[in-house]
């Protein structure tokens, strides 16, 4: 983003001026569109408020801008001649549509971790650099690159990609499967919206877990669907649940993610899996099984997914490269019954015209390389030192105030946090403090939980951003009681 | 796809039956689901239909599969024990969603394609492979990797190819904006795909140029939009026409594709430009600018964007990698207001998080590179050559037969039949005979039109497909005469 020149001869209002002048003509801001608050540019720009307050009175008096009060500062409407001249209403089109905007706290949280680089980022579900295979992706694409053909690629996804996945689903994950029942997405996000929009249908309900990742997901409640929810104990969700939800509200299908789940970090017990098989194919419902999380497992040894033991095809299985190597590839994949691929590929030629074959190509390369097994042993040791260290400083820190279940696998750890608070007012204190996390509630959780994922961090700021948490947690009750 | 192997010494029928009990124990036909006719699954095996009644009949016998007569060979469902199983329905919930299939015309195009990679394409709107920057795409991916962070991007896209974009689109296409309103996409057609999601809502009129590429998009219908249609003739749209559509129809947002239109190859004339901007402000109303192909420009000069006369915001501009460089990058990129472009960037997080940094890297790299003006000066030369050689094929083959307008740009050719003709029989003879193009109702045109692409054809290949097509065209016209 640009910033005023400090060195500059002109004055820093003047350069603020001239830059939104520049903006305005170019049409980031239309006629009549809102611009920032004077503190929100004042904070983007890293400038006193009372800088803006000069820029925008300079606009102001060349007629650019209208400040009204209580209805902000706009961009001029009449300076544009005599001529009646509409600019269309942006600010309506952009409310249509049938996209839910993401949750205000997710919004927040990016905002935040946009503007200070230097937070200590307990929030973000990824891997740290030190934990991304950094150094073999980079000598993957250092590998000499003979591509003769860069036209559109196959809907379901590059081929040898595919390939690789047979070969890798069967060693790591058990799972039995065809190049022809695989699709290659985005990533997860990208596989679980191709199913809510195009196998389900406005007004479907589907059970979910509760706590969830999905609660965080407007695009449920964007595809209309009506959510119901699956308790999460210690041991994974009830499968009996599944049958009296299918009773009361003829669920259509249920998303499960059974392997240190996100964000509660559990295990589904292996009776339950199989009972939850059994239920599925007792009233032909469908599972869609997230599994992003099982090859972290620390001790090496990642449960089976449901899907190795789907002996009648119950199980759309969803999986990606985004925890396990690095999120900015974005390549995931799904294994599904053949017309499921066929159908969810063709409607994602109409959303994107498919993906791209260079990031493909270097995830192939990577599953089927020497550096995979290494990279992954070095990632789950890495990750439960990680998990102790994060344990470690919160018993010195406030071993009173949090209370959790210790993960045997995945990036999150899942705290109660014991005396109540207002995880708004604690997210605030923490951002202040330069540490950011995400509240419970965005999971569907009440307001007392709190996920710190410990994989994104640097190791060495684990202890800093604790203390700081810590800090935030005792200011917020302080001032709460 | 698999094959047997007809050097074994197992008969192929039972080959095909062994891969098919495998293919369904691995989920990829569920119980209940419908196998490939046995037509259809020798054209793709490369067998004898009777080899594919052998392997059915084998699977029959063991109680795998169940023929019944008018309704296809299916998986058993009885075969899994005696405890009520089901399978999903997933016929159902493959129909179900709010997404309409691609056009029957287009998926019967890309299984032509698939089934025989020697078809002559006319077809696919892309470049071929001499065409792209594939050397150039090569090298640039050779050069020394090092990037140290690997994890999610900015919503908005990669910023050094935001930067890139600024410089390209005030020098190549006279647009002046800034890094913040440029939204990435995957390419035009995931820019539509947000627009028609994001901005407008079902119910809503539209208006897309007759003929015009939009008709070939069901995401139009799937996102509810109604269509009403501007005819294009050979100076464009006519400005007039917005302003009736307006008044009766209240339309929310026209689509124009201003240069070298696809399939027309018209350009919009100055003046007529000139009336839209105005006949837009005036109304309030948006334009999408689809601007793919005027870098192709085959003269060198190609004319100004409707973006870099809008004063005041009503343009959303959209560009694309696609059509000059390599549709498999799945790079393009979106000019619009700050607002527009934050909305459309939440959007997008909900459905794929975000693009990957890879094909980015290489397309900012690419932008900015020394190979950039010789690759847009070969490729300008090469597809008047290429352009010049399709007429002179089809003055040479059939002059009665066919008319049309020749462009001065773009990818594509837009003939019309002389004679009335079946375009579906007319693609059934070309397909036959081993050539392939799009048929006109495929933009919403009457069915004596068709595009032909001469682009991705190799240059070699041009005379024989034109040959095939004048064949195939005058079988089809003597079976109806």
């Amino acid at each position: 983003m640009w910033k005023p020149d400090r060195k500059s001869n002109q004055p820093l209002y003047q350069q603020i001026a001239d830059d939104l002048e520049q903006r305005i003509s170019y049409g980031e801001f239309p006629p009549g569109s809102l611009l920032p608050s004077e503190r929100k540019l004042a904070d983007q720009l890293g400038v006193n408020r009372s800088t803006v307050v000069l820029a925008y009175a300079e606009l102001r008096s060349l007629g650019i801008i209208e400040s009204r009060s209580g209805s902000g500062t706009r961009v001029s409407r009449t300076k544009w001649g005599a001529t009646p001249k509409h600019t269309p209403n942006w600010h309506r089109y952009a409310e249509g549509g049938n996209f839910l905007p993401n949750l205000p706290f997710l919004r927040r949280i990016r905002v935040a971790l946009e503007q200070d680089p230097s937070i200590i980022d307990f929030a973000s579900g990824e891997l740290a650099g030190d934990l991304a295979p950094i150094d073999e992706i980079n000598a993957i694409m250092n590998e000499k690159q003979n591509t003769s053909y860069w036209g559109y690629d196959n809907p379901q996804g590059y081929m040898p990609l595919r390939q690789a996945l047979v070969s890798f689903l069967k060693e790591y994950r058990g799972i039995h499967t065809t190049e022809s029942s695989i699709l290659i997405t985005s990533g997860s996000q990208q596989s679980l919206y191709l199913i809510t929009q195009c196998l389900l249908s406005p007004g479907d309900a589907v059970a979910i877990e509760d706590p969830s990742y999905s609660y965080s997901l407007p695009m449920f409640q964007s595809a209309g669907l009506r959510l119901f929810r699956l308790p999460v104990d210690e041991r994974g969700v009830q499968p009996e649940d599944i049958r009296s939800l299918f009773k009361k509200h003829k669920i259509k299908m249920m998303f499960i993610n059974p392997n240190f789940q996100n964000p509660t970090g559990t295990l589904l017990a292996e009776e339950r899996r199989k009972k939850l098989l059994d239920v599925a194919s007792e009233l032909g419902l469908p599972i869609v099984e997230d599994d992003p999380f099982s090859l972290t497992a620390y001790k090496g040894t990642p449960p089976s997914p449901l899907k190795s033991s789907d002996a009648i095809g119950s199980v759309l299985y969803i999986g990606s490269f985004s925890k396990i190597a690095a999120s900015g590839l974005r390549v995931g994949w799904m294994v599904a019954p053949h017309s499921v691929v066929e159908r969810l590929a063709d409607a994602r030629q109409q959303m994107d015209f498919g993906l791209s074959v260079v990031p493909q190509k270097v995830a192939a390369t990577f599953l089927e390389s020497p550096f995979f097994d290494p990279h992954m042993d070095r990632l789950r040791s890495t990750l439960l030192y990680k998990r102790d260290l994060i344990i470690e400083v919160i018993q010195k820190e406030m071993p009173d105030l949090v209370e959790y279940h210790i993960p045997d696998g995945g990036l999150h750890l899942w705290c109660k946090i014991v005396p109540e608070v207002n995880d708004t007012k604690l997210l605030d204190a923490a951002i202040q403090r330069g540490v950011i996390f995400v509240p419970g509630s965005v999971y569907g959780s009440d307001s007392s939980y709190v996920r710190l994922t410990f994989a994104r961090a640097r190791t060495e700021d684990i202890h800093t951003g604790i203390s700081r948490f810590a800090e935030a947690l005792r200011s917020t009750l302080e001032i709460e009681n």
